[in-house]
């Protein structure tokens, strides 16, 4: 297994979530699945749950009878955000997860390597084909020390963005190992793990040891552990150190994970709201050290204190101990369990004014807010602010409140609950479920194949650090949207232009797309891909791209190209006619991965490549994975 | 004091909510007031919560800084539901309260004579001028026995509207009197009272007795209980008797809180949702019934279980009694402190799938879905059904499962919490207060006078019982635009006819609409008469109207007229021209309240009256009460 080549892995769990499920559901459909393959597959719903119209309501129900119908475990609006309620009750040591959500990485928080992919992969996963991925070099990240009082997990992981930014972590796997793991519980882990995914990484991995032990022991399943650790001799492509007791209170600044400071570097700036939870927070000790610091004291007047709890059971313990009566007295909102604020599910802040959350990603208007001002810190950071109207390190708080670091008293047994978690049905049950396909949840586009020749205008150049938030969104206005490709795709790239959904559907036909560096980081959905193939996009040109996005642009049909010099991608601008010849010799599976993109307008022409294995070409030939499939299995290819 | 007659009633205190408060702000600042010369005046937030963008959040910093400004109090979000909060923190037996909330009337239950009306009204009364009311008649109902097991306080008001209906209160004040009032409380008594404005009554009124004492008591305000009961010889206009013995669990069925039946006779009926709390069920009495239902038990797989709390006291209460606990364990999604649900904003339902909620409403469409099917009930009722998937008697429920009614142990003392609600500042620092006003807050529209001829087409003619949800609808899509006329406008009458605004705005000239019973039922919003003004509306002509909404046209320039043969209403076809002639003179102090309504398209006559006091006539003339003040001010006219 070198770095850079394709690999294939057997899938033993998958996870999808609502705001990607309802598509893999239909994938599933599309691929004639009669009953997933996996040992364990979970749909979530933690996404979609303001319910503002009946939308939201009918992708549930949807969900629950394919969920059934496919023989997915199906988890209740209400149970809980994906990854943290996935670790809890389905995490099983060196086990292999897939998931339609970026941050499925977190489950290497208990030794298991998971990948968070678009859903179409997710769906060849769930029907027994192999997980494709580019071999990716191993970062070994030696942690040492001891944290220091008010400083916790999440800014580790917030120190590794400040020194190496968004793409820091691109086409790697880090590894955490080292003494300094001692002091970090499997759900500190988690935290580090989850944010992965902020530096671009294609997973994370920490060892399965005791601490994962004890995890699984206080969640009733310590027959699931197994022991797995590095071995003596194990060595790395790439290292790292971290010395925990070095570290200090960490902040993201608007607008990027990777705008990180301390946080006495940004003290006193006015904040009007703090909101607590999500997957990169997820844990029951986030939320107790956080009620543990207003108990007794009330937030600021002129500050929205929100609580989003990750899951039903750790909603259910922060009660049992108390500590959910602290937050209320202290002036807490408290929310339904489910990702929320996170994806731009309501708590969206007034324009410009500062918003701390202890969530994984602050891009520019996933709030819900367009001109939002959202920063990235720990709890101890966020209930500090929260009590002071103002951007706190806790340690200065600590020291004005004569606060000692306070013993939580987690209970040592989780509440365990299963009830909101319904097991599939046995097949001869499952094959008479009925999909209940509400009016909003349309049948997936067709896809037809890549022509020889393809040439068209530019129809929108984009800088660096691109983020799927911004080319399809998430909030409360597109979420809905996201079972109706048709309508979703009105929402395309108008965070970065407006105009675009309009003159893609005016020239209706063939379209290019600029970008720069990274282009398409952030969350895996797959709709990022769909609906500008739906609107006529085929071809991609950008200086590079995040590995999710990739995969997906090329599962549905559209060419992703590099420039071989990055200078280039100034020489084009919107508007400029480009001509692709010869496709189908380009993308024959030995033929060299290099391409002349020509600009007629300019009368240019630029070196580009690909990346794309063979099997990968002939997808983007195809059409797209679910046309190469339809392909294969009935000769005569179709379209 | 005749039946009939306007009266003018001196204000002690005002609630205004976000929904409706942002527009009353506008008008405090039209005023020119500077500050309030009410004894207390609040300002809650408590509609508009979702924050799906960042409107909501705007709206919020804008009443903060208004109520601070003018001098109200200000009840942050998160804090509760203006009702059962007011009612906690601020009721007091004998006064008078004007509320731009139709269920302001729930303070009623305290002995205070509490009035929703149009947020105009509230500011008036703000700024010391009387609250004009037609003087009602006064209903006597005569409560005798003890509830049942099961049975609660919502199944005497559901009673009340299957008896008599949606119209069965107008021009009525409703005083509860006799033996059977010995066994409700003081919140049982809120429930009540709230829901008689869905027998369109003017308001409730019960007795300031011990169960008052003891409310207050609890929550720390005895020193503010006045006793208040009728005297010896006090008689009534109207009488009814309700023996509480004899009754049983009732349901409002979809679309009308007056579709009352048995429970029994809906009984097994499919329920996909159930949602407890609203200011119609707001007590911690319950919650911990439901709470006490479900302990131990789990609600129906398919079944979302929605708890909204109504106060951030009642869910510490309930929290500190480890109710919260039971709920969530048995599968609860806990809200945030508000309406939410209630005004549609989120947990709306899928469509056609029944949804069981003890709200005081169930208008369609009011949920957030087009085709709703939303039943009123009990929070027994809500339990029972939640946990067996279907509509059920919670007699039936109790039977099955062997449990006796539980002993609540209710706390003695409610944990009082006022931190989140501010104190307004002292006037030397309250005129340095800036509006804090987002780009999404609009000024008031100026409107002008009544001309002396009115010729224009029938735009709209609706049915009997159109509420104000229709005329102006709530929920998450309209919400976030109440203080924002033009925008909202578009949403005017779409319920009913999608192509309004559109038809509206095309004529760009003066039209009328044609109505059935009991017109403008519902929510207080004073946006039902504004939008359609700002779209050119000029006359109703009805069968009748319903009073919050009467006076909301008539203090917005719109002139409502009353066929005096209701069969009339049927010679009238949608775009048929009207004509209303000599209007000036028509509308002086004196004149006889007759007019001749033109069809001049169908070269027909129609007797109308209206039912204007003097004051409301040259409001009329005027364009409205901002107008009219302002020429009183001024008085050569304006505009």
């Amino acid at each position: 297994m070198e770095p850079g080549e394709e690999i294939g892995l057997r899938v033993d769990q998958t996870l999808t979530q609502d705001a990607t499920g309802t598509l893999v559901m239909q994938e599933l459909e599309a691929l004639g699945l009669d009953r997933v393959r996996t040992q364990v597959s979970v749909q979530y719903v933690d996404h979609n749950l303001l319910q503002a119209d009946e939308r939201n309501a009918e992708d549930h129900v949807f969900l629950r009878s394919a969920a059934r119908r496919f023989g997915l475990w199906y988890s209740k609006p209400g149970n809980g955000v994906s990854h943290p309620t996935h670790m809890q009750r389905f995490g099983v040591p060196g086990r292999t997860l897939a998931g339609s959500d970026s941050h499925t990485c977190a489950a290497g928080s208990l030794g298991m390597l998971a990948v968070g992919v678009g859903g179409l992969e997710v769906a060849l996963a769930m029907a027994g084909r192999p997980l494709h991925l580019r071999m990716p070099h191993i970062w070994g990240v030696r942690l040492t020390g001891e944290l220091p009082p008010w400083v916790s997990a999440k800014d580790v992981i917030l120190e590794l963005l400040r020194r190496h930014g968004v793409q820091g972590g691109v086409d790697r796997i880090l590894e955490y190992h080292g003494p300094g793991l001692a002091g970090l519980t499997a759900m500190d882990r988690h935290v580090i793990a989850n944010m992965g995914a902020e530096l671009g990484a294609t997973t994370t991995v920490f060892p399965a040891d005791e601490a994962v032990r004890d995890f699984l022991r206080a969640e009733g399943r310590e027959r699931d552990f197994t022991e797995i650790t590095a071995g003596p001799g194990a060595g790395y492509d790439l290292e790292e150190e971290i010395d925990l007791s070095a570290l200090e209170p960490l902040i993201a600044r608007p607008t990027s994970p990777g705008n990180v400071v301390p946080v006495r570097e940004a003290a006193g700036e006015p904040v009007s709201q703090c909101v607590v939870g999500s997957s990169a927070n997820p844990g029951l000790r986030d939320f107790a050290i956080t009620a543990a610091m207003v108990k007794g004291r009330q937030t600021a007047p002129g500050v929205s204190f929100d609580v989003n709890p990750t899951s039903r059971e750790i909603l259910q313990d922060l009660t049992r101990m108390g500590a959910t009566f602290d937050l209320i007295a202290a002036g807490a909102r408290i929310h339904q369990a489910g990702c929320l604020g996170c994806i731009g599910m309501g708590q969206a802040p007034a324009a410009g004014r500062n918003s701390l959350r202890t969530f994984p990603r602050n891009f520019p208007g996933r709030s819900g807010t367009e001109e939002d001002a959202v920063w990235l810190c720990s709890p101890e950071t966020a209930a500090a602010s929260a009590l002071t109207g103002a951007v706190t390190d806790p340690r200065d708080w600590a020291a004005e409140a004569g606060m000692e670091p306070p013993d939580l008293a987690l209970p040592e047994r989780a509440s365990v609950n299963t009830a909101a978690l319904e097991p599939p049905p046995p097949q001869e049950e499952a094959v008479r479920v009925e999909l209940e396909r509400g009016p909003n949840i349309s049948a997936l586009p067709g896809f037809g194949p890549l022509p020889a020749t393809l040439e068209g205008p530019v129809l929108l150049k984009a800088g660096d650090n691109v983020s799927t938030d911004e080319i399809s969104p998430a909030g409360a206005k597109a979420l809905p949207y996201r079972s109706n490709i048709p309508r979703l795709a009105e929402f395309t790239f108008t965070r970065l232009d407006p105009e675009y959904p309009r003159r893609a559907a005016e020239l209706g036909a063939a379209h290019f797309v600029v970008g720069g560096d990274n282009y398409g980081q952030g969350s895996s959905r797959e709709h990022a891909a769909i609906t500008p193939r739906h609107l006529g996009l085929r071809v991609v040109a950008a200086r590079s791209f995040a590995r999710i996005h990739w995969q997906n642009l090329a599962n549905f049909g559209v060419l992703a190209l590099e420039f071989d010099d990055p200078a280039d991608w100034e020489r084009i601008d919107p508007g400029d006619r480009l001509r692709l010849e010869h496709l189908d010799a380009a993308l024959a599976p030995d033929a060299p991965p290099v391409l002349q993109l020509r600009n007629t307008t300019k009368g240019e022409e630029y070196a580009v490549h690909h990346r794309l294995s063979p099997r990968q070409r002939a997808t983007v030939l195809a059409g797209g994975v679910i046309p190469r499939i339809a392909a294969e299995a009935e000769p005569p290819a179709r379209e």
